[in-house]
């Protein structure tokens, strides 16, 4: 562990901003075994919960046995989770099992959650006395400052923002955090999105460089920067190591020197940086990435049946491209990075561009996909014009494998907008994020296929985040590019 | 509320001795989904526990969900509780379901528990970190003093002694409870019991003395004492009045007043004492009790085939006659006491004494029972003689209602010892209370019926309460009648 590093990145722990919200039972209706109560406080918040209960009847004889369940939808709060089967930990399931041994209380629950609906369940008092929920309290916490102007635009554009903004601040804690819910903590390619969500936006910058220095900090005895960071009960990398999401360090320091123009970090920074694109190179023979089986090895999207060699080729050629900026910016010398992007950009058209399909094609199967081709034309394998036909084509591909995140379709927008399909990537933007709002979403989700709403990749939709940091893109969308 | 009293009893709130009893785990195996580790504390405690929790393999990516159940017994905690079944509250049932969020940690459970074993279940880790159970920490807590000298006699006598004391000093906490698992409260007919036990052991007779004035605290505005006191979140009675419980109130200070000399209070609660004999009377027609099939209306045993009208009547005698002795030790005139006790002794052999069975009958389908009978020998309605008799008849008598809590084998052996039966008596103890101890009991329970171990009136084994105090009561005879 860098103590220099974690020493910076502790020094700018933000302190967080909290709120009561009090939400007065109106109907304060006994409830008896078996009988329930959901509340809804109107908005996604994260926060801590205090119950204020009491009792009808006899005086308690037995303690009251309660269920308390946080939903970021009211699905959430209403789907039976007995029977919850997912590769993912039940942990994660927002529910907690309560004896109240004395009525009545003030029942603070010391977990924090992520919810807009709380639901209370009896599932056990006696014959003699009713539970009654008096009322429930909020405190909710949050690290980004409080209010900032929204977007300009359509009815629907400013509706997007105004979620995409409280998907972000829901996510500013500590950390960046990937979703309040879970994993609640710093993912490096989330990171990437809501440090450029957040230039535009809350500018809440020194946590961008807390988060850049954590991961500096906890890069292993090589160098190599993990996925991910822990900070409780003590800062550590997750031995999760993914080539996509170590060699988008690079972009992020990039993108956070040319937002702050902070030399010093990104100086600081550098070594660190240039290294993931030599460590890249254990998975590439010559200039070319491995195939590989290796499930987790590199990300790109959360779809297990997408073939990731290409994507990872073009993700290198980015990190690279982005590693010859920050070097030039910083007045030292770029021809390595410079030589990197070229090696593998000649690498990759040998490689992966089907000259007869006009696409890139990944693996031995030549699987078609978005992240493939999005990531070739980001990459800049080509020039703008050829990246708009292969974007078009790609469109007009069937069996193409297609983005199922938020996180993918920020890529291909951004790539439409860099090769001058700007309106195409606004109506993609608003349709997709769009789909989200009609369904009354406070916060945009993990997850979003709009063909398949009940779709997880962790074999249940209770597993799934309805907040997710790597779907507030749209706010960046539109202050950059759609609102002129 | 009389406030007065009030104050009293709680000037006499017990300071509660507070010890530490650390359990390491020896086998720190690490466990997944499922899998569990049950720890044994070697004997019954009452108190607060905190488990010291880690981890093996990568760090812990989800919360750890774990259940944390508490037995009195082995199979307390490996039961299957999830089809419970009964009309007592779940709410008893001692188990936690817990998320861990930080690991290693500390958990501190806030509530108390009554338990010799713990078993930890992990419900839910992650593929990628098993749950470490490094050790538990028990604090537990009582409100009896230290050590008392044991009990002579035969091995078994001295090993039924211990447990018996060891039953009594669990239950002493900041009133004398039922049970500490479940009620976890102060009623009359098991603070009688205690008591008893208490003078010749403990001598915690200032607790006593403080559940007497919480009882007289909490009388209706008529006088009426409750079955029971509540003391959390206020002292508060409960809403169970008990034809027996309230005329054992008579008895408890005439005994409180003979072991103490206290004649301050004896005096103080005197008016209150003889106010239940005049209460009893509106259950009774002339000088007889009247029969009822309200469920609970009088208690003598938790049995619910047990017709209640000859017992209750025989309870009110020796209620009046215990009034009588505590008018004439405080110098009072006791002749209407007197006069209650003779005219419901001359009614109730006319109601229920059966001159062709030698037995007390009751109800009106003559029902034979040792509730019945031991209370008329306890009552004394008849001579030293005649009773043993009875005593000689009602075990001879087939289909006579048996006993099944050691609360009313208390009488009957007490009864067995005031009808000069004082072998039979020891006999009977020490083969009841003795295969309660060859089971491996650490304390004596609230239930026990040799002939059926898993008999509960609760519909469920698992909501039995096993240390239970008004089976403590062997420390009493063993000490006063059958240690010489």
């Amino acid at each position: 562990m860098n103590q220099r590093f974690l020493a910076i990145a502790e020094a700018l722990k933000p302190a967080l901003t909290k709120r009561h919200i009090a939400l007065d039972n109106a109907d304060k209706r006994p409830l008896k075994d078996g009988e329930s109560q959901t509340f809804d406080f109107g908005n996604h918040y994260v926060g801590y919960l205090t119950l204020s209960l009491s009792f009808q009847g006899s005086h308690p004889d037995c303690p009251a046995l309660i269920r308390v369940r946080f939903g970021e939808t009211l699905r959430d709060v209403e789907e039976d989770t007995s029977d919850y089967r997912s590769w993912i930990s039940r942990g994660w399931l927002q529910e907690e099992t309560v004896h109240v041994d004395v009525l009545p209380c003030t029942l603070v629950l010391p977990r924090r959650y992520a919810f807009r609906y709380v639901k209370v369940e009896v599932i056990a008092v006696s014959g003699k006395f009713s539970l009654v929920i008096e009322g429930l309290t909020a405190e909710t916490v949050t690290s980004a400052p409080e209010e900032i102007a929204p977007a300009g635009g359509s009815e629907l554009a400013r509706r997007i923002d105004k979620i995409a903004l409280r998907t972000l601040s829901e996510c500013m804690q500590d950390v960046f955090e990937d979703g309040p819910k879970r994993d609640r903590r710093l993912w490096l390619g989330d990171l990437r999105l809501q440090a450029l969500a957040n230039y535009c936006t809350f500018a809440h910058n020194s946590l961008v460089k807390r988060c850049l220095f954590l991961f500096a900090a906890t890069a292993d005895e090589t160098g190599r920067i993990s996925a991910c960071v822990f900070t409780e009960p003590e800062v550590a990398p997750d031995d999760t190591y993914m080539f996509d999401y170590s060699l988008l360090f690079v972009n992020a320091l990039e993108e956070y020197l040319a937002a702050t123009g902070d030399a010093e970090t990104a100086k600081e920074l550098l070594p660190l940086a240039l290294k993931q694109l030599e460590l890249a190179r254990s998975h590439m023979t010559e200039w070319t990435v491995d195939d590989s089986d290796v499930l987790g090895w590199c990300f790109l999207d959360w779809d297990l049946t997408l073939n990731k060699q290409a994507g990872a080729q073009a993700v290198y050629i980015s990190a690279a491209k982005a590693a010859a900026r920050l070097c030039r910016a910083l007045g030292e010398d770029a021809s390595h990075p410079e030589r990197c992007a070229e090696e593998a950009s000649k690498a990759a058209v040998k490689a992966f561009y089907d000259e007869e399909l006009g696409l890139f094609v990944s693996g031995k199967d030549r699987q078609v996909s978005y992240a493939s081709n999005v990531w070739f034309v980001l990459a800049g394998v080509f020039g703008q014009e050829k990246n708009a036909r292969i974007l078009q084509r790609l469109k007009a591909f069937e069996g193409a494998v297609k983005p199922v995140t938020p996180y993918m379709y920020h890529y291909y927008i951004e790539a439409l907008i860099e090769s001058g399909l700007k309106g195409e990537a606004e109506e993609v933007m608003l349709a997709y994020w769009g789909a989200m709002a009609e369904q009354g979403a406070d916060t945009f989700f993990e997850l979003f296929d709009p063909d398949r709403p009940d779709a997880s990749p962790y074999g249940s939709r209770a597993a799934n985040s309805y907040c997710h940091a790597w779907s507030c893109t749209p706010s960046y969308f539109l202050r950059r590019y759609f609102q002129s």
